[in-house]
């Protein structure tokens, strides 16, 4: 019985040597519970999203050659740019095959191409026409181990499905099928994947397996990235389906190889990585399910959501080298959760809280700040910053006197952020910003304040859902026996922003379970304003929200983002030095 | 005779009825001269780049009903997105036809569409296949006028030319000739462009222009458009090439009407534009270029960028609804050449220099910074930063003792930066920032200090460049009877942070003009480190050069831009909420 392990990896992006050591170890270790091939995601070797890499002639020669170096007792289709053909032409994202068979042959890089991206994906996370040509012809795999494997990439699968946002004009899947129909005898196709998570993803590409296995009548399997790489995060869940709709799924947020047996969804079985630093979030249990399931109700949706933001942080924690992390304790709902991931994700004896009161914070806030650090056990400082804000105060003067209030509700949350910057720089740790998806969207934050941060664990992550993750770190925590991280006093008290005497977020804001389905509908559902009304919204409500969010009112110039400084942000050609970019829609 | 007037236009993007009414108004100036036809820039309804506007298909659909509105009484070829021929499609990048033949006719929208754009551009500042689908036809505008054109938009002519930096499978350029070949009778080719700017971009056009028309043996002419949108700038500059290679060449930074003789290039000439605001930097004069001349000679380099930079600065605050800035003057020639780009931009009167000295300032420093805003008539303001600068030292107390000296140095930066905002916020003016190509490519900046503004006017000017600058402010100031802004103190004396007692830039980094050097040939020439040894480089200097430049040494997590906060940062897809981005290669 020949039996396929997909390979799922986290590769951290550019690191060839480290990737090609981590694909040799998933190999070995699917060889060793009985694989007799094995099949990688998408650019295994250097990573998916590459970007600008790509660019680089070199960067692709070196991938490529790397996975041609890949060893591996086992045959193995191994994901890697293909360097172009020549000066005038872009690479490919293309499939080679390594293993037994083909190490002693030298010189022969050409001939062990075996497949190569058809539909570039250049939409929503997705630029790959930026980098890649694309071919026209679907992978065969002939006398792989004792199989023939049609191969397939990624998106070249989604079209068959109608699934992607515009059509391609043409279809790999029916490429593989029409062989099938000429007599071409294969066992099964494989997809190497890096397919990014978003809620209701998985059924989604359970489906596109589902739909490409019933029209080429034979098992179809996908190889899924896992882990987190740059502003992109993978969810693992590599599956198989089979043409009549049963299918299995490897679990998310862990690395290591899906054994599938091409004749029995029951004899598969999910390997974790050895890897001492392989990711290992969630559950390790498969989900073996039948034609009319589509597993979402194996699934809880906060718990998904709660390991997808730890994952994210954790990941990229690990592969930029950061080994702690400062932010701010506010005592609110925010940055009590913003604490819980980082203790999560890194540690929390890596973590550091530091809780900065003003003139208008509440004793209430400093208590629940404490409250959630000393149940997570990371470090917590108190530094009141009534002293500095006055200072400033008095700087300014008449131009705070005279001129828009949030001004001076701005010079705490910049205070702030120099004193978390401070604690950030002198130690070389990360600071995190906490601001949720709601606040943000809407403009309700300081930039170069609370904005300040290297990462924004809870950026998309919307405010009600931060309350569901907040009794979720509770539930865990209590479940270990631990204190509940999050108190009481934070879960139920109104939001407030404490930059002012008695203010709420809701003097400013509608109601958050409101404003989250207004934000869900525009930004998730991509309905404009005459589209949100007439689905029932209020006409005022929908002004308010969307009005806020485009201009996000007298704010918006704080909205900028700093300039970017990677080299990259020059280009080759000119580009106009913009730090600030905002949509205009006719005159401002 | 029949004469054409290239509308080069200044859109702003996503106002539609307002780049409609501009372009009415230039046909109508062009007819008003003489022209019998007017062609567009690329895209002029919708301005360029509209980017993921063109996403919703509610604004593709009124771009194209805009620009079937334009009313001219001479006939009208421009650019606009022409809807998808059905949802599964992307739009098109197109040209329609306006004027007096077809205004009566309605509802034949689809009949009145003449070309639609081949070669997309996906690389650099180009995303165009992200947005549009590509069409595999050239345009042919029959009876236009008394004439028939040939129609390629922007890209379409730059594969004939093979200066494009991947080959397309087709040539539009080549399509049009085998026209001429098989008889039909064509008067000369247009080209509705959007051409950015960059230093020598212009030579690269003209040789474009020059190699189609001796390809096509008909005159080529360029419309293209001028001015700032988002973080793109354009210098106009449209032109006619001849076969025989003779040329005419628009003014670069105005909007106005190149009026065309097909038949003699002396007989060309330039019109400005009648628009209250339209922008009109630098000289009104045309270039008439014989075959042998790319008329480099007649442009002044550090004019050119002079000229871009105010540009970019006063195009993208006009766009934008901004009618003030503040800026910190240190004394030194960085924010001294910033405080002369935002005047020239906006008018002295709408600028405040803050100049903010700590313990470790200089008198001259002060004493320049004020010479700078009095020469130039701007507000000026001191506020001493040493009391808020002990207050925070104190809080910080034993973590900046024990941290990483950049900590304390930051400080300075980020209290700078408060008083900057508060200022900007309280009187809702755009804070600038005015960092130099130079030092912030080496992280030779404070994040979230020195960092902080809605646009870095110099960004992209290498320091070599902004001393060169600053003379040339000097001498306009000077011919025009006023104080050069600049003094003689600020260009002479050693750049200096002023952050920590004598610290001076050359402790840290290269020397400028060597420093300048290496970072061009990496940034603009694409070397790579081995390349730039075997070009000469020294090894030490190369390697501690990009060294700083992909690690920003311990500030890389303070090089992080702050979170976006536009609705399109968070797509319809999941990402990562990552505030920071930065380039790995290999493990970190």
């Amino acid at each position: 019985m020949t039996k396929v392990g997909l390979l799922q990896l986290d590769p951290t992006v550019g690191d060839l040597s480290g990737n090609v050591q981590r694909l040799a170890g998933l190999a070995q270790l699917a060889e060793a519970q009985g694989a007799s091939v094995g099949v990688s995601t998408e650019l295994a070797v250097c990573g998916y999203p590459p970007r600008d890499l790509l660019l680089e002639h070199d960067f692709v020669q070196r991938s490529f050659n790397a996975a041609l170096s890949v060893t591996s007792s086992i045959p193995l289709l191994v994901g890697t740019p293909v360097p172009a053909e020549d000066e005038r032409s872009l690479p490919t994202n293309g499939v080679v095959r390594c293993g037994p068979e083909y190490t002693t042959i030298t010189g022969e890089g050409q001939a062990r191409i075996v497949a190569e991206k058809q539909l570039l994906p250049t939409y929503d996370v997705f630029d790959e026409a930026r980098y890649f040509a694309a071919k026209n012809r679907s992978g065969l795999a002939r006398s792989f181990g004792s199989l023939t494997l049609g191969v397939t990439v990624c998106e070249d699968a989604w079209q068959s499905a109608g699934m992607t946002p515009s059509a391609y004009a043409n279809d790999p899947i029916e490429h593989i099928a029409e062989w099938c129909r000429q007599g071409v005898a294969i066992h099964a196709t494989v997809n190497l994947s890096a397919s990014p998570f978003h809620a209701d993803k998985f059924t989604k590409r359970l489906a596109v397996a589902r739909h490409a296995a019933s029209v080429l009548n034979h098992p179809f399997l996908l190889a899924n990235q896992v882990g987190g790489n740059d502003d992109l995060l993978f969810d693992g869940r590599s599956l198989v389906a089979w043409p009549d709709g049963r299918a299995v799924v490897a679990p998310s947020w862990q690395e290591g190889v899906l054994l599938v047996d091409l004749d029995d969804p029951a004899a598969c079985s999910w390997i974790k990585s050895e890897a001492s630093d392989a990711l290992q979030t969630g559950q390790h249990s498969l989900m073996l399910l039948e034609a009319n399931d589509n597993g979402q109700a194996m699934v809880d949706s906060i718990d998904e959501l709660t390991d997808a933001v730890v994952t994210g942080l954790a990941d990229y924690c690990r592969k930029s080298g950061i080994t702690s992390i400062v932010l701010g304790l506010s005592g609110g709902i925010d940055s009590a959760v913003a604490a819980c991931v980082a203790a999560a994700a890194i540690g929390p004896e890596n973590v550091t809280g530091l809780a900065m009161p003003s003139r208008h914070s509440s004793q209430h806030s400093i208590d629940d700040a404490e409250h959630t650090a000393m149940a997570l056990g990371m470090e917590y400082v108190l530094h009141r910053i009534d002293g500095m804000h006055e200072r400033v105060e008095e700087t300014l003067g008449e131009v705070l006197e005279h001129g828009h209030t949030v001004a001076g509700e701005n010079l705490q949350a910049r205070l702030r952020a120099i004193l978390v910057m401070g604690y950030a720089n002198a130690r070389s740790s990360m600071a995190i910003t906490t601001g949720n998806k709601s606040e943000i969207a809407q403009g309700y934050c300081t930039l170069y304040g609370d904005m300040a941060g290297g990462y924004a664990p809870l950026g998309d992550v919307y405010k009600m859902e931060v309350y569901a993750m907040a009794e979720r770190f509770n539930q865990r925590a209590e479940a270990a026996g631990r204190t509940a991280p999050v108190s009481s006093s934070t879960l139920t008290k109104p939001p407030s922003a404490e930059l002012a005497p008695d203010q709420f977020d809701e003097d400013t804001l509608p109601a958050y379970d409101v404003l989250d389905d207004v934000l869900r509908a525009h930004i998730e559902g991509g309905l404009n304003a005459d589209e949100m009304m007439a689905s029932g919204f209020e006409e005022s409500l929908v002004m308010d929200v969307l009005g806020r969010l485009e201009r996000n009112e007298h704010k918006r110039w704080q909205m900028a983002p700093a300039p970017r400084v990677s080299p990259r942000a020059f280009g080759q050609g000119w580009r106009r030095p913009l730090a600030s970019r905002h949509d205009w829609r006719g005159a401002p």
